[in-house]
């Protein structure tokens, strides 16, 4: 019972290796013990290549005839890009396998289990299944929600301002924290923000200060007030941009922009005539976008958790007291303190000078 | 080298015991090593009782002569509430000291080092200074500048509020949080809040969720608006309340508050025909007290910042979001984010589901 919980534990360190490389695929770690000993490791490293249970069994330095296979999830049995798993092991006479949690994904679920257990393969679930889910709370959300999962980010001061009053925010945190932001956008399949912020700030959306793929640059710009020369159209072909807008493909501005080689989309309007976030988000989603990135400003991140869209929060803290500015959160229509929307801080670390907490909506 | 260093922190955590009953007095805490063994501990118990020193010469297990003293702060060679520690420790026949820090109070900052040495004892200094400087920061702080070490406290949600809308901040906080708070009260000498939290929240004040001495409550009330019947206004033989105004000794509510067993004083307006905090802060310092909790509300914290006034920042952090509310810190006239006031962050810790931000002004 330890001995698995210690080497599903190694399969999902494995697993992390693939982040920001393998979405929307989920991370997955696997593990080939044998006499007691170690004698394979693999996992998902990228998108459309060998699943992890493959390249363990590559990877083992001897016969895996007979061995324990440990993986963070549950193996495939339906064709995808890669052959199906499932008929790997059988093929590899592995004995015994042990599963951190049970796929989602519908084309999967349960049915790799049976496929083995009908093989006379004994199959164990449930190791250290809370940790796997955690690993891939992502894909388990895509999946069973069929949105994308969305973390907001921002930079604060101590005092919860993310801007002077004039609307200064370059620089609330530290290079070390904006290294970090860097990795965050990363990790992401797509990065969002709104007008104000592509006009104000100018940001090149962009994964510069860390290696890793730069996600899908996504404005959300009701009245496509962004201009051409914006930092977020240029560069079009090594780096995606999306507009999305209110407005329709007669719109002038709108032909224009698609000119510039960033595409354009209407989305329907909310309430108050803007782009419907739900909607976005769910077009992103059937467009394979797992994950998106939401790191501003304020009428955004407002919009975001008015709209109970977001998942995960991560707030960057400075040490700083700025008084008078601008605040990260806008009117939520929230009025008694027990109506407060509720988190948990999962995870929290020095960054540099700065805080970061990283939490959970619950 | 090592060793002394060792011992030096084994008696900085004694000396931690203290926290709470020594102050106006400095923490102290010292060891007595002969032959590579501890004999005898001791530390400062509580204000007008024995010193570290002689704790430890008292409780040595067996004849000091010979010995190593470790001391956190310097020996006093004056005659205080008790007797000359220097001379005690000649009359031990205790061959070396080692000192964490120099005392500050120059009635004995270098004397007892001095001291010692014409009477042959070997004297080293500087062993963890910064950590023993730390210690006792309320201490050293209280002696340099003649004001007491004020610190902040406010809990306030993620995104930085710590009321709601309409006022309501019972409770941001959780109850873990709530009993931190009050330990904090209890290693303070008085804390401090200003009229409108007197009136809003109508708080107590005292030392309740853990065991400790009640600090002074001081009310910041340039009107005098404070209800007779407010909770600070009660039980004032237990624990004493003062009132600061700017109001004479002639107003009738002046003698009304002062009739009810509440202490009042005048003092001299500020700019805004407001209590001059940092008069206010001056004369507590007078009367003996060396650290001051300001526990809000956000005009008498933003009067604390502006002027400069505060040593310390605690913060505790409420996995909460509520949007429009209101903010610890008002305006301080800061309109560009590098004037803002700077911290480091000392210590983080979670409390219950908060996490707790520990931070120094710089």
């Amino acid at each position: 019972m330890k001995d698995d919980e210690y080497y599903m534990q190694a399969a999902i360190i494995l697993a992390r290796k693939g982040i920001g490389y393998v979405s929307p695929n989920p991370l997955v770690g696997a593990l080939i013990v044998k006499n007691g000993r170690v004698i394979g490791q693999g996992y998902h490293k990228r998108y459309g290549e060998n699943h992890a249970e493959v390249n363990a069994i590559n990877n083992a330095a001897e016969d895996v005839a007979g061995a324990t296979l440990y993986v963070t999830l549950e193996p495939c049995c339906h064709q995808g890009k890669t052959p199906r798993c499932t008929e790997r092991i059988v093929k590899s006479k592995i004995r015994n396998v042990v599963i951190g949690s049970v796929d989602s994904n519908p084309l999967v679920s349960c049915r790799g289990i049976h496929f083995l257990q009908k093989r006379g393969i004994k199959v164990k679930t449930g190791v250290l299944e809370q940790e796997c889910r955690r690993l891939n709370e992502v894909f388990f959300h895509y999946m069973e929600t069929g949105m994308p999962f969305v973390t907001i980010k921002y930079a604060q001061t101590l005092d919860g301002r993310i801007a002077a009053a004039s609307g200064q925010s370059q620089w609330i945190s530290s290079e070390a924290s904006r290294k970090f932001a860097h990795k965050l956008r990363a990790e992401h399949d797509a990065v969002l923000i709104g007008t104000g912020t592509a006009i104000n700030d100018n940001p090149e959306l962009t994964v510069r200060l860390v290696r890793g793929r730069n996600p899908l640059r996504v404005v959300v710009d009701s009245g496509l007030k962004t201009p051409l020369k914006a930092k977020i159209l240029q560069n079009l072909t090594a780096v995606k941009t999306l507009i999305a807008t209110v407005k329709s493909p007669g719109n002038p501005q709108y032909k224009l922009i698609e000119a510039s080689g960033a595409e354009v989309i209407t989305i329907k309007k909310d309430g108050q005539g803007k782009v419907d976030l739900k909607k976005l988000f769910k077009t992103l989603a059937l467009r394979g976008i797992s994950s998106v990135l939401v790191e501003g400003g304020a009428q955004i991140i407002t919009s975001t958790l008015k709209n109970n869209l977001a998942c995960r929060l991560v707030t960057i803290i400075a040490p700083k007291i700025i008084g008078k500015g601008i605040e990260a959160v806008e009117d939520l229509q929230i009025r008694d303190l027990n109506h407060a929307q509720k988190l948990s801080f999962q995870k929290i670390r020095r960054c540099g000078p700065d805080i970061i907490i990283d939490s959970r909506f619950r």
